[in-house]
């Protein structure tokens, strides 16, 4: 079997976290808010083709996130986006939202200003945090 | 019990169709492309802040106009999306995508130009198709 690949657009955007129940975690590079970006490894291009259950699974997967950006960054709010219309392997973006974040409340895509970087320590914090409360695998490549 | 209402900022964008299993529908009133919203109801403001039961079910119905608008209206990609920065009461896209379409590939949240208008016979074959389709209850206002 051939190892799944995620595609170059995705890892070049983002951090590479590690691996959830269903999907591969990754961070954008954009420090401003935090906009995570789950790839499942499936070889469907739009979420809403996919089977009601592997659905569901993946989307847990996203609610996990979610609740770790509210409960733990304090973040109100966030947007849930399957879009993929540049980059068509299906990836789901998570990404908190608050009235006083760089591109509010526009959506991200497309109007979110050049960001400063997260610092290293910062990255290994959140991955600690996500593996202990989303059960995330980590295997961080910058 | 007080009825539901449905935000007015929705009610302004969108025609309203009827209403599916857990959510009303409304199309987008451009019609350069097929632009669906459903308004679920619940008083929840975040899509994945809902138990799994009953977001399983709203994002059913998504499924189901995803299913239509590939299969009956024949465009290749769906975008998905629970933004709601502007209008708080969760609503969910569901935007068919081409292409072809007119601000392909940006997202259509403050990309789409002002677009033609539907027509009232083609409202009524969408609404009709729907019913069939995907179970609507159509209670069209335009």
């Amino acid at each position: 079997m051939t190892e799944f690949q995620i595609h170059a657009q995705l890892l070049s955007d983002g951090h590479r976290l590690g691996r959830m129940r269903t999907s591969h975690l990754l961070l954008h590079r954009n420090a401003a808010l935090p906009w995570f970006i789950l790839v499942p490894e499936t070889p469907a291009l739009d979420l809403l083709d996919l089977d009601p259950e592997p659905r569901s699974e993946i989307i847990a997967d996203c609610a996990a996130i979610s609740g770790y950006i509210k409960a733990e960054l304090g973040l109100p709010k966030v947007n849930f986006a399957a879009i993929g219309n540049v980059v068509p392997q299906l990836h789901l973006h998570v990404v908190g939202r608050s009235a006083n974040d760089p591109c509010w409340p526009a959506p991200v895509w497309g109007n979110l200003p050049p960001g400063p970087s997260y610092r290293l320590e910062r990255l290994h914090t959140i991955c600690i945090d996500l593996s202990r409360r989303c059960g995330l695998r980590v295997s961080w490549a910058e």
